[in-house]
């Protein structure tokens, strides 16, 4: 008989639907659910994004010259493309149909990623500063249930090489986000040479199995039971410089 | 009070330590674990690798002029720079202390997969086919246990863009690998627009949250309770052909 050596569970919580601009506190919410020492606790950036009101109305927009230049080029809405070029701090690819560029914060990702989806109407950027949210969620978390908590906010990217979206961690506190166990010991007791592992990007497409993408309704994921180290880690701990990629 | 949704359970098998050669039938193992229906059974590549024998004596190898050339140039043993170009079908990025390159099945990774880490002695190589062996696996635990279970072959791989290595699945029997949701529906009743989810690697990522990278010993995770569709996806789904690819 195989048994079981250890046991994580992924917990989708029920939330309201939010359109932005509701006065809710996300940590109040969360932590009425019976939070545990060492839960991880994922939201969606779509959530935080709304409650910190980043919808732009597309009334309000008015396209350059240069937006309306690259909505042709790429069968765009001249007035996302300019939400696109406000958040890029560079843009790193142009085609047929797509916008990869580097946004403010440093994520190499589409359209900045700017997004239309699961906003009541508008066009909704990503947080502001993804780091610090997680932060002050994780303080009052752990402020109002006395635990010990971490905390990601999570979107769903796409990536060279390899087709489809994933989930990756754009804000991270109070566990480690870039795992260095370089030195550790493997099954045979040699060790590890260059193992860093993106272990809040893994945790994040962990939780996005459970949130799904469409009407699941499901922008807070609890991980329990994960073997993960407390720590210092940030979201932009995962961000590789521009300089050392050779793939830009 | 808040409620769950939905819970999904991540759990790690506890198994013996291989070391290659041994005649073990790794769909008769698994089946002694209480498998049920919708189960998915994530394995780590090492572990496929070892036990088809994919592991080459170091002593047995002469490297070619060109493996002691790019040796040098990276800095890497002339003996596994010969058996990472044996596993090459196109080498795509070559620098200080890095090959990367296209796989004989198509993925692009460092050094083409191949890996001394938990293997008792030898370099080890990827798995020859693994759709095949996920196919053959699906289906013998099938026969076992009379429980319908999806099977993915995983592998831990860095990334452009982003530090670290996260799970992804090179090989997959039984469910949906590269999940189209376009025209499903958003929170507010609007058509997803260009939503193709890696859903097969989100739960090889899930999955390699429990395995890690060390000496966990945790080669096989059964993912309980993931609403993904049943199908028949496989791990070549999510390569992304090169001629689609603007980063390469
Ligand atoms: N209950 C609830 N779920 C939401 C809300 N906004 C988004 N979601 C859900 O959060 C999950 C992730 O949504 P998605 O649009 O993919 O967000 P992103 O990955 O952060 O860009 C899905 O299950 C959505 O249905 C909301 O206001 N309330
Ligand atoms: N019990 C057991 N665990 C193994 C064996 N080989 C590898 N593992 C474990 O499988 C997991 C993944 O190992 P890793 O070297 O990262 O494999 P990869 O991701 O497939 O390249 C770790 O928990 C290892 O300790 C084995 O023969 N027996
Ligand atoms: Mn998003
Ligand atoms: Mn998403
Ligand atoms: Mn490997
Ligand atoms: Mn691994």
């Amino acid at each position: 008989m195989i048994k079981e050596k250890i046991k994580v569970e992924v917990i989708g919580l029920e939330l309201p639907i939010f359109k932005g601009n509701e006065n809710v506190n996300i940590a109040e919410l969360i932590s009425q659910y019976p939070i545990e020492d060492g839960d991880i606790i994922v939201i969606a950036e779509t959530l935080i994004s709304k409650l910190e009101g980043n919808v732009i109305d597309k009334d309000k927009i008015i396209p350059s010259k240069e937006a309306i230049e690259l909505a042709k080029k790429t069968g765009k809405d001249p007035k996302v493309v300019q939400v696109i070029l406000d958040e890029a701090k560079e843009i790193v690819k142009v085609g047929k149909n797509f916008i990869i560029t580097e946004t403010k914060h440093g994520f190499v990702c589409a359209n900045s990623g700017v997004d239309e989806s699961n906003v009541s109407n508008g066009i909704k950027t990503l947080p502001k500063n993804p780091d610090e949210s997680a932060e002050k969620i994780r303080k009052d978390i752990e402020k109002l249930t006395g635990k010990k908590v971490g905390v990601i906010i999570s979107d769903s990217v796409g990536r060279p090489f390899r087709k489809g979206s994933v989930g990756i961690a754009i804000g991270v506190s109070g566990i480690i986000a870039l795992w260095d166990r370089k030195g550790e010991k493997d099954l045979f007791g040699r060790a590890l040479k260059t193992t860093e592992v993106a272990i809040a990007d893994e945790l994040a497409s962990m939780a996005n199995v459970v949130m799904g993408e469409a009407d699941e309704g499901i922008p807070v994921v609890i991980i329990r039971g994960a073997k993960v180290p407390l720590g210092d880690g940030k979201g932009k701990d995962l961000i590789r410089p521009k300089e050392e990629d050779v793939f830009r």
